[in-house]
């Protein structure tokens, strides 16, 4: 079965946008995925097809009523994971991203204003999920993050020669540094040991600076992480 | 001064993309904010326009090239802020969204394949930035989620209406949850609190669920933020 998305916005037409291009716009084309934008506003109830209302309790902007959102999810609700994009969700991880592309995809409920009548979340089993510590316009864009992170992982997407393995987050840890020719650019150097050709060198030089480059920058992903296992000097692994 | 963005991309199809619509659509098109998206293809130096190339010391994938980024650079150099988006930089925050939006505009440096030459960032000064901790097929995506954080921020994008102030992030802690009509939905009620009438009563509801709600899905923002200050009985605030 392939992975099939399904977007629930109030902007249908800013899908795929850059989803359509590129990697996953290709997969897109190839039927590796499916994405489907379908406008919340097709399930008001009114003839102004009113889908918010001002926030019980007052207060500035706009939240989405928890009974139109219902709707708009019982169309095309079929087992899938439900989400919502929402600072006030969990962050969302590259764990995740794997367990939601392992999977047969997504309804993903985008929100505008001031985000989502809460009762929404108990009452349709609906996860928030954040991309992270800021405030976007809507959800559109996150929903974009949450799929391209998603569809890069599915079969046939990623060639054979790309990795997808050793990167970023994989154990805990930033990916380490890249470089590539030309071997001197403005008195800067191509560090040695990656010009050397001895593998297990540079194997053991990737792992000391992911490692070091992480505790330096991202301490917290360590700790989350419970330690690393450190390069030896003979650049075997070991237990820390 | 308007806020200018420079995307330096293989992809500048991409945009304006979702940045086209709602509110980041309507500052552009007033004028509040610019948006160029170049090709750094247009820097390759050969006849074939190569902008990367095979990673020193072996492995899948492609680099892009440090002077091919560093020409693209400096075409648009004038001062802006320098960002690149990758998995390996400093987390973006609401903090750093802010002081963003608050500048001229930013150049920002959309990586594809395994990245950047790691050289470019000494090089040209430019700060890796992430938009959170899973990989994605390109920085695009996650340049348009850091525009759209910015834009809304910029003065005459949010409505007088709307808020800014008073969301998540804004104090270390998540926003409190928010209710709208219909006052009950298949048995859910919204708490009777908001519909109380009483500000301070609801203020101080308000406060403690915001704090409650981050103690129990982000405890991490209230270690980083050094503490929460509690919501008295009276609903007054006081410094925990």
């Amino acid at each position: 079965m392939s992975f099939r998305a399904t977007v629930l916005t109030l902007y249908p037409d800013m899908f795929p946008g850059p989803l359509g291009t590129s990697l996953a716009g290709r997969g897109l084309a190839e039927g590796v995925w499916s994405l489907e934008a379908r406008n919340i506003r097709d399930h008001a109830a009114d003839k102004h097809r009113t889908v918010d209302d001002t926030p019980a309790g007052g207060g500035a902007g706009m939240v989405l009523r928890c009974d139109v959102l219902a709707a708009a999810i019982d169309a095309v609700a079929d087992g899938r994971p439900m989400l919502a994009m929402s600072p006030r969700g969990a962050p969302l991880t590259q764990a995740r991203v794997r367990e939601l592309a392992a999977g047969d995809g997504a309804i993903i409920l985008c929100g505008r204003f001031e985000g989502f009548d809460e009762r929404i979340f108990e009452g349709r089993d609906v996860e928030p999920l954040s991309i992270g510590d800021y405030i976007l316009s809507g959800g559109e864009v996150g929903a974009m993050a949450l799929l391209d992170a998603c569809v890069r992982l599915l079969p046939g997407i990623m060639g054979a020669a790309s990795s997808g393995e050793e990167e970023s987050f994989e154990e805990g840890l930033l990916e380490y540094p890249h470089y590539t020719r030309p071997v001197e650019w403005e008195g800067r150097m191509i560090p040695e040991v990656l010009r050397s050709g001895d593998h297990a060198r540079i194997a053991a030089w990737r792992k000391q600076r992911a490692i070091e480059d992480t505790r330096l920058r991202r301490p917290d992903l360590i700790e989350r992480h419970g330690g690393v296992r450190e390069a030896s000097p003979s650049g075997a692994q070991r237990e820390d």
